[in-house]
């Protein structure tokens, strides 16, 4: 499996649950959310823009993609978790199967950042960003072409303790509808 | 990883949270409970009645153990689960990091199961136990030595569609007194 079978895969309307552990006080959160992942195109002023604050030859990014998502928690329902970030893949040119992802916001904290991902035998895609305080490592891997699963873990920021693992669930949204 | 070094690591209380997903209701679950697991002699008589009664070669265990839990689901607070297995590794004498796991009692039906595992490249132990009407896949893998998770999925019995999913965060109890 290479990035763009991944993103390629990856496309589409999804519906998310997902179980956050906040291993520190043994919570439990719940999150049910739509998902959109949609291509962009290689000459999208976004993806130009992105290359241009990260240094980086936009001749050497794959399948660039735009991730929108809004969502529910039970902790607080009254509130509606929705963002929207544009995602670019760029492959090392040594080693196909790995390389950086820029991001316009980051997972852990809303900053741009910079992941480092692979692809590793089993078909998992697992990326790894460091950010100021934290890191992350996320594992996502498909059961069936229409069901993938999520593992996330934040960590402290030397990478030795866990703070939060989280779990989605996400179903392809067949219904044209939702 | 050798599954010794595995079962090894795995010794001790753990306390567990676990999401489960049930996927066609888009319904979350929460279990909470703790966990023990302890060593057996190679002589225990239960290590042995099971393997007689696989017709296994008592002299190919590995590490066999015990395995107790206790816990509480948010979708019946009153009840609470509970139980106990013997667990028997049988290493394939050809290829020592996969072998059958011989089990009193499985995970997706109460009866006696045999599973086929897998210690993979990253370190992860991979369970897969076919049913008369399921099929369970379970992988298990250290973040550090006292926090281990646990993915479970509950496949139907032609091992094409996912029923449930669930995810577990097992944390080792420190304390004694827990």
């Amino acid at each position: 499996m290479n990035i763009d079978e991944f993103v390629e895969r990856s496309l589409g309307k999804w519906r998310s649950q997902r179980s956050a552990h906040h291993l520190a006080f043994h919570h439990f959160e719940e999150v049910t959310s739509q998902i959109e992942i949609l291509p962009l195109e290689y000459d999208d002023e976004r993806v130009i823009a992105l290359c241009k604050a990260n240094q980086v030859d936009a001749h050497l990014v794959s399948s660039p993609f735009y991730m929108t998502w809004a969502g529910e928690s039970d902790w607080d329902e009254d509130e509606v978790l929705a963002g929207s970030t544009v995602l670019v893949p760029v492959p090392d040119l040594e080693k196909p199967t790995q390389g950086r992802l820029l991001r316009e916001q980051g997972y852990a904290e809303t900053v741009p950042a910079i992941g480092q991902y692979q692809l590793i035998e089993d078909g998992s895609f697992v990326l790894k960003t460091q950010y100021e305080r934290a890191t992350a490592e996320e594992k996502i891997w498909f059961a069936t072409p229409n069901l993938r699963f999520r593992v996330s873990l934040i960590k402290t920021g030397d990478g030795k303790g866990v703070t939060t693992a989280s779990f989605s669930s996400e179903i392809r949204s067949l219904n044209l509808e939702e």
